[in-house]
């Protein structure tokens, strides 16, 4: 290619992501053709109705009702796909366009964390890139970040806030009392959650995004099942009242991170403490922050959806591309990605935070304390929340369940879930226990 | 060059980035290998002192005496600059190595600041890459960020707290309520603060980074001298009492940022909300944010200084190189850089805190008060935080100062600055007004 020939972008997909990128090619074509050393056109468009209105001007670029015969078109250089879903018309272009040896920029995080270690190794195959900076965090550059700015570190562990939906919610709890149903039926109305929510609060949105995350960090081939995954449904403002007064916020976190027999990959409601950088994150707002051996401490923290700041992480990636920057898809070659070792959650250790109903009755407490000592659990504080009302003189007590709270010393996840059954089991609480994982920050 | 030939590193400066750096590269040498896609190895060095015990083997590297000589030596393909200062050996060597074609790394700022232009056409010539991402925060990568992330945006604003040692002393006097004298005195036994701190706590440390930035972000020529620059040594208990009680803290910000009279650039003192990010950089983190058309804002957060943290920076612009990534040094060709514009201080425009010592007469407040109305300044909020004691009955109440606090909406540095020079000379106060500018943050 001269270096003053145009590069040619074809975009497939013209949803809110589609659109931006389109709109920013418009306004900032001069500026981008000065950064990256040449022009970027966008040569050709796809999307499923063409004759609706996207307030946008495609006059000039080809139409194409069929993605993977964009993909293949020798009319453009690099495939744009903004289709979404990891099977389908999205995976069927995506290859098509890398069997073709061309370069593909993708915000498709189901794709990636399905199929990434194939797709990564047939772009290198192909000599081609493959990049997906809009698909771990919206317009948050975690991806250039962990490719090629900590080219020098080895990372010990990178967490995140990296779902809006359920930040948003958890933030509204937080602060305005309110319960989960409501801030739920909230979000829906504001469009900060889809009329299905369950892949956002259910924490599979984000598990996807962590599984990249993990692959990059890690070294890893990418593996978007070996996630443990859980959502912030059972979240109650009980519990958000509690942590607050233990000095925690609780948010869902995606955590990966290097231990003794693997890399532990999980996303799940989490205590922070109050004082920590990610505890401050609300909203839909989303960050990132990674530890590492040489760099310290980095948080990242931006936009982690929407077309526009979702176009420029596109953007971002057509740049390089366009200047001739290559990078491996995880950072390195596919070959030299280590097969992906899980850490079970069995052998995950921390602090929890433990939620029971207990029935008020002499012995109870006693009973369940035991049962923690039992497994060797420590207790670092307990917080009974109110007791039911006492009887009259001479009768006996309500037997109504009352709160009790404990956190926990570090301990692991297998002794936490026995003791908790061996609890159950006793019959001295009312109802499922909620626990809550502690993370620690240094 | 070979694609699996090795890429050789030599350095000049053996400090504790210097110092880092050769730990890393013998740390981390054969991932970097495979995320570069060739070995980066350190060929030559160079210090003052070849007999200093420096913990790190340098047998294998050929050391020099002098960094011209380094710089020009055909044994290393980069040469990274870490010996600092604007003139003498730095700017010899980086002129030495650019001029025989050779990329440079560097982390001086205050070089860049004040011959960057002269630098970036040198190294466009040459065709060689002048990279400088340890200059500007430490380790946090906002130059990658700034010159190729953010490649589809237009950015109206840039901030950031970007020198460590007055974040440090800022927070501990919040956090403890000791006085600025103590503060620094601490900051210089824990080593955050050096033997002469006014570079840094005088803002000209900032200063350097933020011309940096600005050229990057606003596309424009650089200029480390057209900056306002004023220091925190003015700061008092009694205004972060204040700044508290009013919803502020006080950072010392460097901003940037475009005005209809051309390019803001200052580094002050600044009340910024307590609930924007930024204020909640504590210590010697440092944090810049960007508001840019497409992404929105993005804050990154990380160690502004240190060896490891800095070589973290360093190794990020060798591996670009290594991997034969080549972007203009402020991001376009400097060709392409339009002269800066300065927008003059007088025609900021924001509110302002004042804080006064008013000798506690009749009319006293009335004339400061029309002063400020005189010049068409709207006042938000005033506190009189402490009255001197009455006078007994009969008596002349004692003519004290007695310390005011005002808020200003919007205004101009002129006029408030008109204001407060008219205010002094009326009398009515007893020293010199205190001026902190407020940023707002959407």
């Amino acid at each position: 290619m001269e270096a003053n020939a145009p590069i040619r972008i074809g975009v497939a997909g013209l949803g809110t992501v589609g659109t931006s990128l389109v709109r920013m090619v418009a306004r900032h074509g001069n500026d981008l053709a000065v950064r990256s050393g040449r022009p970027i056109v966008i040569s050709g468009v796809c999307a499923r109705d063409r004759g609706k209105d996207r307030d946008i001007d495609v006059s000039g670029m080809e139409w194409f009702d069929d993605p993977v015969a964009l993909a293949r078109d020798p009319g453009n250089d690099i495939f744009v796909e903004l289709i979404g879903g990891s099977e389908g018309p999205a995976r069927a272009s995506v290859e098509a366009a890398l069997s073709t040896g061309k370069h593909v920029v993708t915000a498709n995080k189901a794709l990636l964390a399905e199929h990434g270690n194939e797709l990564a190794r047939l772009a290198e195959g192909a000599d081609a890139s493959l990049n997906f900076e809009a698909a771990a965090a919206g317009g948050i550059p975690i991806i250039k970040t962990l490719r090629e700015a900590l080219a020098g570190n080895t990372v010990s562990r990178i967490y995140g806030i990296l779902n809006g939906t359920s930040n948003y919610i958890l933030s509204r709890m937080e602060q305005d009392h309110i319960g989960f149903e409501e801030c739920l039926a909230e979000a829906q109305r504001l469009g900060y959650a889809e009329a299905d929510p369950s892949f956002d609060i259910g924490g599979q949105d984000a598990a996807h995004k962590l599984a990249l995350l993990t692959s990059i960090a890690f070294g890893t081939e990418v593996d978007g099942e070996a996630i443990y995954v859980e959502g912030i449904s059972s979240i109650t403002s009980a519990d958000i009242e509690a942590a607050d007064e233990l000095g925690y916020r609780i948010k869902l976190l995606g955590v990966a991170c290097r231990t003794d027999s693997g890399i532990e990959q999980r996303v799940h409601p989490t205590m922070v403490p109050r004082s920590s950088a990610i505890a401050r994150i609300d909203g839909v707002t989303n960050a990132v922050a990674i530890e590492a051996d040489f760099v310290g401490q980095l948080v990242l923290s931006g936009p982690g959806a929407g077309g526009d700041a979702t176009a420029s992480s596109v953007m971002s990636d057509i740049a390089d591309i366009a200047r001739g920057d290559r990078v491996g898809t995880f950072g390195r070659p596919a070959s030299d990605l280590e097969p992906y070792r899980r850490a079970g959650m069995r052998t995950h250790e921390g602090g929890y935070y433990v939620r029971l109903s207990v029935y008020d009755r002499p012995g109870a407490f006693a009973a369940i304390s035991q049962r923690m000592a039992d497994r060797g659990i420590s207790l670092e504080s307990i917080v009974q929340r109110r007791r039911a009302p006492r009887a009259a003189p001479g009768h006996e007590r309500p037997v109504e369940p009352a709160p009790v709270i404990m956190i926990t010393y570090e301990t692991t996840e297998a002794e936490i879930r026995a003791a908790l059954e061996t609890i159950k089991t006793d019959g001295h609480i009312a109802g499922e226990p909620q626990m809550i994982r502690i993370e620690q920050f240094t």
